[in-house]
């Protein structure tokens, strides 16, 4: 049996896909360890790259169209269709027609950004015949609860007078009324599976807009519009449809887009890795690792909580296989992963640099740790064969 | 026989001395893995901390006094007597009274600072009885050849006209005589034996001026003019004494002082560690480790060369036991310390952060560098525990 490499890291947000940064740990992991057995898992949640990674698991079907972007400008969007499925099955990203890397720096405005391109996804797979879709939510850059994927499927949001609410989030506050005598009737016979980060709410302190808002482009004085605009929102979806989204598991998931499937589409929220993980067999590929590497851009106290490496360390813990964590940067709380099945960590800095110089040398940084940390891991590799049991750790 | 760890750092320049550098490390050692035993060897070279190194090796005394500084003004420094010793040994280092960090970073100009105040610690030294005068060479902040040393010892250094010439090395293109009639007689009866930088020469393309200049602060011009003032000063030591000092092996350490030391003081110069390995005992501690953990501000190319690490790997490698290196910096030609018994490293830094950030965080980041590594560590170490030999690398 030779000793097997599982590397399964996230991307890293604006410089490594979960691709390109499988393949930089791979690369560094054979430069200390030449003739290693190194299976490669690049790792997705909800966002950018769960279609592709979905598609790439099955041997499905990938498909290009233009939809209506995040600031209302045309922008080339993708879904796919899973391969080997007995009923035909969309796969679509949120992020794909509404991600936040759609979105310029400066116009990063979460009042007034918009999922209707995600409505826009949604009728193409129906158009394409699909009866059921998954759909990932992660790495938005809208607040809008979902409502522009709504009107893109016929439902109308309207205002006291009658007349339809522009695009964005903060124009909710004037919801009035909900009226669904339009809605696409394809939704009744599709199945809609959303994946979402569980921990994630529309409503309340840790609602959407409290959390994400600022991290979205939105001012203080922006953040609390929106957070009213969301009650004001979920009033309107419970009146309407009786459906109660506010505090649902999920339901501010991509800036609210949990509560409109959940609400509006009638489609069921699941935490995301409990779909991603169907495709990606991760479990079958750890039981094959003596060693897992996984890698996220910031590694903290934030990280147990649905990010990648936490997930990746829960299924190995249970495999009991041990597990290295790489990342640009450690953060605050970072010891808290210890609990949750990750061994070791270190991050991919090697000297005194800029944030930007780091993004821009992030593929040999990261290629460069994932060699380093392998041969810190040989050196008690070759320590723990002559130990005396007892003495090991 | 437990696991034993020997933490054999370096000091960090401008942020940590050895014996924090290794404080440091225990500690976070000791919370990757409790109970662990752990032995201190901080380390020195010739420079900073060689003197309370020896002293503190043999139980020997050390003794303060003020002297002239590198920029004529005085300093409070310090030599010692070794402890245990037959014949009255003196320990004197040559940063005490004339080291970089003696010099305000605006006045750092080598053509101008003097080692003076060297030959006053000498001086002191003879004052007490010494018969032998260990002399570490390290971390200077002078260009003057050893000139001021010699004068503070007797020695006069004439101009054309007879006049005396001012302190620095740029004056040295001046010397025209070297008058040894008042040089301190006690100097015949002692017998010095100075701790220096193998690699460093006085003269040519790779002199003292060249490599070093620039680091304490020399502009283009005045490199060349150093240059030119230590082919000089060479030659008129060749002519006094008949002893060739140009390129003779560690004529060029501390700013030149070597030449001074073997060709004016009649003293012996030696590789560094052949003298500081004979107190401080690495070898034995060696023998009892399982793992080295070594440490400097920087590791790159230049390690090999003399510095701490590399003399710590090369005995480690000699006993077969595994050597760790952690740094403030990995610099560009790093991993060609594999070759010289480096088994691994790893940055001390975990997030993007400027040199000042981490030179102001230096004891926290090398805590946690040192647990981080260690954790690592044990991950091989569990793993080497479950391979097949075969399957070791």
């Amino acid at each position: 049996m030779s000793f097997t490499v599982l590397v399964a890291p996230s991307g890293f947000k604006e410089s490594l896909s979960a691709d390109q940064a499988a393949d930089c740990i791979e690369s560094g992991v054979l430069r200390a360890f030449p003739g290693l057995a190194v299976i490669k898992t690049p790792m997705v949640d909800g966002g950018e790259g769960f279609t592709k990674a979905l598609i790439k698991a099955t041997g499905g079907t990938l498909h290009q169209l233009t939809v209506s972007g995040p600031v209302n400008e045309p922008v080339e969007a993708h879904f796919g269709f899973l391969g080997g499925s007995d009923e035909p099955t969309a796969v679509i990203e949120m992020a794909a027609a509404a991600g936040l890397s759609l979105v310029p720096r400066d116009r990063r405005n979460p009042c007034v950004t918009t999922s209707y391109g995600v409505g826009e996804l949604v009728r193409a797979a129906l158009d394409r015949g699909a009866r059921r879709i998954l759909l990932g939510c992660g790495d938005s850059g809208i607040n809008d609860g979902g409502a522009g994927m709504a009107e893109a499927l016929g439902i109308r949001l309207l205002d006291q007078e009658g007349n339809r609410l522009p695009h964005g989030g903060a124009a909710l506050s004037r919801l009035a009324a909900i009226d669904m005598s339009g809605r696409d009737p394809r939704l009744e016979g599709v199945r809609i599976d959303a994946a979402v980060n569980w921990h994630n709410v529309l409503l309340g302190e840790r609602g959407v807009a409290r959390i994400f808002g600022p991290q979205k482009g939105a001012t203080p004085m922006q953040v609390e519009l929106l957070a009213a605009a969301m009650e004001t929102y979920a009033t309107a979806i419970r009146c309407t449809t009786g459906i109660d989204v506010g505090m649902a598991p999920g339901s501010g998931a991509s800036g609210g887009l949990g509560a409109a499937i959940l609400g509006l589409l009638g489609g069921r929220l699941h935490p995301r890795y409990d779909i991603v993980m169907q495709y990606l067999e991760l479990d079958r590929f750890i039981a094959q690792a003596d060693l897992v590497i996984t890698a996220e851009g910031s590694l903290d106290g934030q990280t147990p909580y649905g990010k990648v490496p936490a997930e990746v360390a829960a299924r190995a813990k249970i495999a009991g296989v041990p597990v290295i964590a790489l990342a640009g940067t450690i953060g605050k709380g970072v010891r808290l992963n210890f609990e949750h099945g990750i061994d070791a960590f270190a991050s991919i800095l090697s000297r005194p640099c800029s944030l930007e110089d780091a993004i821009f040398s992030a593929p040999k940084l990261l290629s460069r740790a994932a060699e380093d940390a392998v041969r810190m891991v040989m050196v008690g590799m070759k320590l723990g064969g002559t130990l005396a049991p007892g003495a090991r750790p």
